[in-house]
């Protein structure tokens, strides 16, 4: 019997303990036989109606320093005290299963290292895509590959935004009301529509692809908040679709190349297909090409499935550091935003002429709002853009392309 | 250092030894600094232009006796001599990494029961969906999970052809002589296009997903040699592309319903995206819902990077079974093909009137060729189509519609 505990009981922490107890017979199997026994819950809350509320405890010493529990389940969120009581976990040599992307993004580098030192192991899988596959994959299965590439929709409320705005002609803040309405978006939803959320998972997945922190906060991130109708109708016009995509990009020279913004997905893409509040990661491999891992990336039972998987994972492995680890590089890792060019649609009351002289191989795009042109430029780097923008003096809105 | 082997110098091996060679500082840091050194090649042809032609041996005795050797990769395809090869290492103790998936579909069940017991692994990752991860990630990421349902574009030759007839409206034989004159279809393409590549690959994602070994025999599997340009153009017109589907569900009461044939996948489906050569696996848990892993299926680079990467992760569980495995059942595993019902797409040369007489519940379609009426039945189970398509009298095509 392998002896578990809970810290946070709100939506995933109350998966989690669905899972495990209503599939233990299958999880007892795949856990080698070994039956996974839940004897704990950390909350400041009381749940005195909970049919184990025996479990319950508001005093994190009765989970440190029980020496019959070996994982526990960080899945409160934030960063204090989830930081504090991980390390300690750690150091007291208990692996720690997470899905909080917000600890992995900040402190992963610390944690992970003391996971390593202590030989036992902080696993995150739930942290990035909920549900889906990814964290494994990418470290286990794509090893063979220098990875050049991840192409992500990380932010599922975002996406069902941009899909109500593009399938059904809602408004950006119809679409927002609705995800409210139907519990995809939180009622302060800057975290998902900003575009935070997003930068946080694309951080983690860099450091995980390169082995070298990437801290988020050195990545230009923009949400949606922008976006109108017209920019979704005319994307649709030129065969695309816009989503928000975090994107890394692991440069010859051994840089990081890392942005969150809205893109143009052409429609011959995998990742166009992909609606809803679905999530979608392509990682691009030196040898395998182009791998996508698509579902459900969050919500209360898919992200629990992930991490009841990576409790099982850590009880078939005791013991056994699985070595995961980024480190904090000793000189700057992230490429300029101008080491990398991206074609844009770009929106302008002027005039053809003017368009054509700043920008040396457009390509106009029939315009559908009156008195505008659009088109698509040749590759610009930020700082040509945006000097060639403020030639141009006018500009309704401008997309990246996704390449 | 860890030794390895390559048995069979043909396209899959070459790129593995290509992959280790080129890619060898990064593949030691995965392998936690075991540097993987190729020790000897099998192959009964002779190689003397290779750089490294001394390590080439014709002697299976060369690997199976050298106890420096630990991993062995196994990329000669058949059945025979590989499987006794196979057998040998296993019981010898020595760890196998496969592609083959014909071996693993016929003897698997046996195979990974000697690993088991030996204490060492035989990993097949390559053996379903190329380069994607697949295996490891239905292992160890959907643990958490009772399957479902697979859902599986498992053969790129065929989605090759089929993508051809929708895309560029190219008849089959002309589709097919593409792909033969790009490589992607063998000489004698009856393995892909009759479905017995999918059928292999879904019985073993079958037996990997309920532990019972699933006989690919018991299969019933149809190929897309019959497909018209007509069929692609109806199913457009409804709103799908037919694609070459091995499904398995694994139903309430135990059994297992699999079958291999094409179907017409709703546009909405992301596995309905998936064009050319590409693969995609839909695997469908109970808790996690749909999960979908998408890349390259087949090529040298994308097989032999899943070959180096199942090395990689043996290299790092050295004398540690992964109890990868499934067993004979004692009864009957396989569910009736009447269990499972089907809405069917069908045209017929015979009146309205007849069908609707016919076909309860049934959806008429626009008629795109002259005297033909098409039409999209109500679920039918296998008896049931066959007896009304008898009375009917006269089908000129039918296709299951995936749900």
């Amino acid at each position: 019997m392998a002896n578990v505990a809970i810290m946070g009981y709100g939506t995933v922490g109350s998966g989690v303990y669905e899972i495990l107890k209503t599939n233990s017979k299958n999880i007892t199997r795949r856990a080698r036989g070994e039956e996974i026994n839940i004897k704990r819950i950390l909350d400041i809350r009381d749940f005195e109606d909970h049919p184990e509320k025996e479990l319950f405890t508001k005093d994190f010493n009765d989970i440190l320093n029980d020496d019959s529990i070996e994982v526990i389940v960080e899945v409160m969120g934030g960063l204090h005290p989830a930081y504090e009581f991980t390390k300690s976990l750690l150091e007291a040599g208990k692996s720690v299963v997470t899905s909080n992307k917000e600890l992995v993004a900040t402190h992963g580098t610390e944690l992970l290292k003391i996971a390593v030192d202590k030989n036992c192991n902080y696993l995150f899988e739930a942290s990035v895509g909920g549900g889906i596959p990814i964290i494994r994959p990418m470290h286990q299965c794509l090893t063979a590959n220098n990875i050049q590439r991840i192409t992500g929709i990380l932010n599922g409320t975002t996406n069902f935004i941009l899909n109500e705005m593009i399938k059904n002609g809602s408004t950006f803040e119809e679409a927002l009301a609705d995800a409210q309405k139907r519990g995809y978006a939180e009622r302060n939803p800057a975290a998902d529509i900003e575009g935070h959320d997003a930068c946080r998972k694309i951080a983690i997945l860099a450091s995980l692809a390169s082995g070298v922190f990437v801290d988020y906060n050195d990545i230009k991130t923009e949400g949606i908040t922008n976006i109108t109708l017209d920019d979704v109708r005319y994307v649709r016009s030129i065969g695309g679709v816009v989503k928000l995509i975090g994107y890394a990009e692991f440069m010859e020279d051994g840089k990081i190349y890392s942005v969150v913004c809205p893109m143009i997905v052409n429609n011959t893409s995998p990742l166009a297909g992909v609606d809803g509040v679905f999530n979608a990661i392509m990682v691009t491999g030196d040898y395998v090409g182009d791998v996508m891992f698509y579902g459900k990336g969050a919500g209360k039972l898919p992200t629990a499935s992930a991490v009841v998987a990576d409790v099982i994972d850590e009880v078939n492995h005791l013991e056994r550091s699985k070595r995961i680890q980024w480190v904090k590089a000793d000189k700057e890792v992230m490429a300029s935003p101008d080491d990398k060019k991206f074609c844009y649609f770009v929106r302008t009351n002027r005039g053809a002429v003017t368009v054509k002289s700043l920008f040396e191989g457009c390509r106009f795009v029939e315009s559908i709002v009156a008195g505008e042109i659009a088109f698509v430029t040749a590759p610009l780097s930020p700082s040509e853009r945006d000097e060639k923008f403020k030639e141009l003096g006018s500009v309704v809105s401008s997309l990246r392309i996704l390449q």
